[in-house]
């Protein structure tokens, strides 16, 4: 029990009270992960992680079947990093709830995964809707390498008037400067190294004071030397989220290209 | 940490967090506050408890100043009780503490302690006011001896859209018959069992199957032929609230009266 006698204490305590914090993952947890769930936990008094393989969101049945999957280390990760409660539900558990209210559907812009990836924001926006209403939790945290995910799912909340508010966490990449992706752990050891390679190309062209245009050519050049394939390499201003033609401070380039079958995006 | 796969689960889980419980209480707890408080515990995730002598409701200055205090056995009794947090403030702390938006103040009917207490539930809203805001529980507790005291906090929560849903309690006796009050411990021996008495046949005549005014003349003569003071002896309608001239089924003889110094209140 404690004794309390300033009415203030008592005003932050019914605040701490709603504090719930919510990462919603599709497991194979990284570093990446564990930096969301650590910043829940120290923000939030309760914090949520869900585990579910959204097939919704899936273009392409192979990478589906594919996609890393690693339960037993994922409840050790969960654990360690003192998380509340862990979801784990079937299809069925997702897609059979009921979501009161029809919600709308966000616009969005035909460029970088929407182009690319055909129907997987239609997904991405599916499970949100119920897994956001199954755990209504005060914040939500999502990681900038899927920096156009944050946007569909900022713009559904807004217009929905989802309570549940986003923190937009930074990229967390390794030793090499790679971001951790799930998808990492599929890489061949000669391709992570391109990878690596790319990354630190694209990262040392755009410090330089030039042209964006020439910028992106550069690098384009570059993946086609290489002989690696990529869907888009774009400067992207982030206020606006259009394809940038000028140097603007808020700018950054995204890119997604592929190492074998493995499909990896960033942005830098 | 809990590993859950059934949505159901986690809503009920977000009920829960929502679920705080407050019992308001001038200290000098008894059995009948232990039960409010027990309750309140079983029903909610936290339990606040505040002991807090309002001056303001206090239209007898002697009767303020002989109010029994006793927060060493009051601490103990919240934390046998398992309280969550125990709320002792200030006289400052409570009036200081600015109350967003104006208030409207409920009518109340000029019957029974609004008669007799002149000022006294002016003084219970500004401490409700004050302290419902403070501590903005989902629940407030309280006991139905002062029946009147609920019915004018309930107006006032239903006016003002005050959140807060109250619980009434029935009222906790000793194995007499006597209605537990912190007043009851000023009581000399003799006027205990003086009290006890005049319970027991107020009691009796309730129970008989006689027009409801003659039972209230029998009352207030037995009273009268004991030199036993009293304010008021009278039949309510609980419904309407009001004196109730007729036999109905859902009316209760409400009194006030005095021994030696101390006056007592109950409902039968």
């Amino acid at each position: 029990m404690r004794i309390i006698k300033k009415s203030k204490e008592i005003n932050s305590l019914f605040n701490s009270f709603k504090k719930t914090g919510f990462v919603p993952t599709m497991g194979s947890l990284h570093k990446g992960h564990e930096y969301l769930i650590k910043k829940s936990v120290k923000e939030n008094n309760v914090t949520f992680v869900s585990i579910f393989v959204n097939p919704k969101q899936f273009n392409n049945k192979m990478d589906l079947k594919k996609y890393p999957k690693n339960l037993k280390e994922d409840v050790k990760i969960c654990r360690k990093c003192k998380v509340n409660y862990l979801f784990l539900p079937s299809f069925k558990e997702v897609y059979s709830w009921k979501v009161q209210s029809k919600k709308k559907t966000p616009k969005i812009k035909n460029i970088m995964e929407h182009k690319y990836r055909k129907g997987h924001f239609k997904g991405v926006i599916k499970v949100i809707e119920k897994l956001s209403n199954i755990i209504p939790a005060s914040k939500m945290y999502l990681g900038e390498k899927d920096f156009q995910q944050i946007k569909v799912i900022t713009d559904y909340f807004n217009i929905n008037k989802v309570k549940t508010k986003i923190v937009k966490c930074k990229t967390v990449r390794d030793k090499n400067g790679l971001a951790l992706s799930s998808r990492n752990k599929l890489l061949k050891k000669e391709n992570l190294k391109k990878a690596v390679n790319i990354v630190n190309f694209i990262k040392k062209i755009k410090l330089k004071n030039i042209h964006s245009n020439l910028k992106i050519n550069i690098i384009r050049n570059y993946l086609k030397k290489n002989d690696v394939k990529f869907d888009y390499v774009q400067n992207i201003n982030l206020k606006q989220f259009n394809i940038s033609k000028n140097r603007t401070i808020n700018t950054r380039i995204f890119f997604a290209f592929y190492l074998g079958t493995v499909r990896l995006i960033d942005n830098l």
